[in-house]
């Protein structure tokens, strides 16, 4: 039996793909590769060979139909039958720390401090699941020696979208070296120093005993390991749901990175193991997602003119003529639509932003 | 009774504002002014108070809806109730010489050939009505003197979209001048030097007497002769119908400006009035359309960053976010989209030619 309890944060709008993406139909829930089944299937399967267990965390929104999409896996026997899958809601969004934090004292409860955890983002695309999983295979020795172990990208480009991971050519496990430091997404310049110097990107997917977890969290985050022991050992009570509201409120939003991964890295206790060719991205914006996602050729009506490499994403049964906007990105869903261009994909959030600042909320 | 017997010439698509005008709902039955009114019925409006009768001549596809506008207007008492309107269905598009050509042989088979005719677009816009109305009421002067007068208008810049008029300073009748010729769209450079030296731009207003237009016809293109007169000879008999249909088949495709204006002006017999400050425009493009119609103001969840000057047009209940497209135009009707910029903009016919040739008629 394999070792890994994978947990999938499953929250965010997913806002850089506005308007695919919606806050009541977030980007983990869609099939932006056109694969047939949406991101966090394809987050389950590819996990599903070295995992235990597998628990996802989501918010109010959409526990339904994640529940939905996870059984319609078991139904077509996709994932094994005795492999446990479980969803927990959380009452609102509080970043990634705490929903991996309390899948974390979940699991521990259950399987015990030793059991080896392991986040993965549930809105991110993998081309070769295999080297995943190799890489996951390797992490699990480096969490059994105590490490907080990242699984750090080799780099394709000095993205500047991307967190870097400062590794060293300590090995303190086979196959996972101790990571010097965590540094935040850089300026073009540093990121393409990074590069060059053998920083690897940081895709946020991290693997440790749980124990290891509970204790950096007691040391460095007390109060919410207090309230996250206070919610695992009521889970069974009849006053679970009232427990978890309470302390809910008043829990820390922050990402598992500060909260952790920072922090201990600097005090020698993270290790990273080398992930390469493995087809990664986070599909972040239509320029990425483009990359993973060809063009729909089931629409014949779309004139292109003087607009090399335009990314058009459009209902099937509507015409489209684009004339010189180069670069361009035009992404219509019939009530909403985004014209702009691969240079400025990053900064579709914006826009979300300006709507909500706007209070048309109905359209995020 | 004032003089002119108006002729109307209702008809192209208007491809520069696809999607908004379209085969099936062209622009000049749009408003898009956003007055209330449509292009036709302000044309009719702004000519009903120097006009002795109004004849409107469009296709098979529009005439139920041109009747309906036309009758919208006299039911709410906006054309005189004495007023002769009437609606041509020419059998095929033949260009604006044959519209032109089978109203006046027509009018001067009722009015006489010292009827005064005056062919205007359907489809522009003028600002001043008042401002027309006095140039028309001269170049009837012009006509009675046995020219073929145009109404030409001082350029408000070195525009490559028009065709130009060169006139002299011989003045053949009270504030009309000789034309010594006219020229087709001009590059930059030449356009920028027809302005310096007083050119006009030539925006297809032609009056002159049936009389005048027969006899020119009757030497330029005698086979058009003979086909309207045949026309026009049997119009109050039974076989009206057939008759029109055979000599319209064979009716040479030619606009008024080849056929009768440039090879008259050489002969000396065109004159020109000069119109200014009318704030004319032909809504040629989008660009033109913006600087007439604002923005609508009932939709507010449009967000527009470092998009300087974007144009955009779309359902009223859409959300619409431009990031990085300076001179944007984003055009949105439900079935179909147009994302091109300021500059682009005469360019748009492209698009709806590759449509065409792609086969998908059912956009155009």
């Amino acid at each position: 039996m394999e070792k890994l309890h994978a947990i999938i944060p499953a929250g965010g709008a997913g806002s850089r793909l506005w308007p695919l993406s919606r806050q009541s139909r977030p980007k983990f829930l869609l099939d932006l590769e056109t694969s047939g089944k949406s991101l966090l299937q394809k987050t389950a399967l590819r996990l599903a060979p070295v995992s235990a267990s597998i628990t996802v965390v989501t918010g109010h929104k959409h526990v339904v139909e994640v529940q939905k999409q996870l059984q319609a896996l078991v139904d077509l026997k996709k994932l094994p039958e005795n492999l446990p899958v479980a969803v927990i809601t959380e009452p609102a969004a509080r970043d990634s720390m705490a929903a991996i934090g309390l899948a974390t004292y979940l699991l521990a409860k259950k399987y015990g401090d030793d059991a080896v955890v392991g986040s993965f983002a549930a809105d991110h695309s993998i081309l070769r699941p295999a080297v995943l999983q190799d890489a996951v295979r390797v992490a699990i020795g480096a969490a059994d020696a105590g490490y907080v172990t990242t699984i750090g990208l080799t780099p394709e480009s000095p993205s500047t979208a991307f967190g870097y991971i400062q590794p060293t050519d300590e090995e303190i496990a086979e196959g996972a070296f101790l990571v010097k430091r965590f540094v935040e997404k850089p300026s073009v310049t540093a990121a393409a120093k990074y590069v060059k110097v053998g920083y690897l990107w940081n895709a946020g997917m991290f693997v440790m005993q749980s124990g290891v977890l509970k204790k950096h969290l007691a040391q460095l985050r007390p109060d919410m390991d207090k309230a996250l022991s206070h919610i695992a050992d009521s889970w069974s009570l009849l006053e679970r749901q009232e427990i978890l509201n309470r302390e809910w409120k008043s829990i820390e939003p922050i990402a598992i990175d500060h909260a952790i991964a920072e922090p201990v890295a600097s005090q020698g206790g993270v290790a990273t193991v080398i992930m390469s060719e493995s087809g990664w991205t986070d599909l972040g914006d239509f320029e990425a997602l483009d990359a993973v996602a060809g063009d729909d050729p089931s629409n014949l009506a779309h004139v292109v003119i003087d607009s090399k490499a335009a990314i058009i994403r459009v209902p099937s049964d509507k015409a489209v003529v684009v004339i010189g906007v180069p670069d361009a990105i035009v992404v219509d869903t019939g009530d909403a639509l985004l014209v702009t261009t691969r240079e400025n994909a990053q900064r579709v959030k914006e826009g979300v932003d300006a709507l909500k600042a706007d209070g048309q909320e109905r359209f995020l």
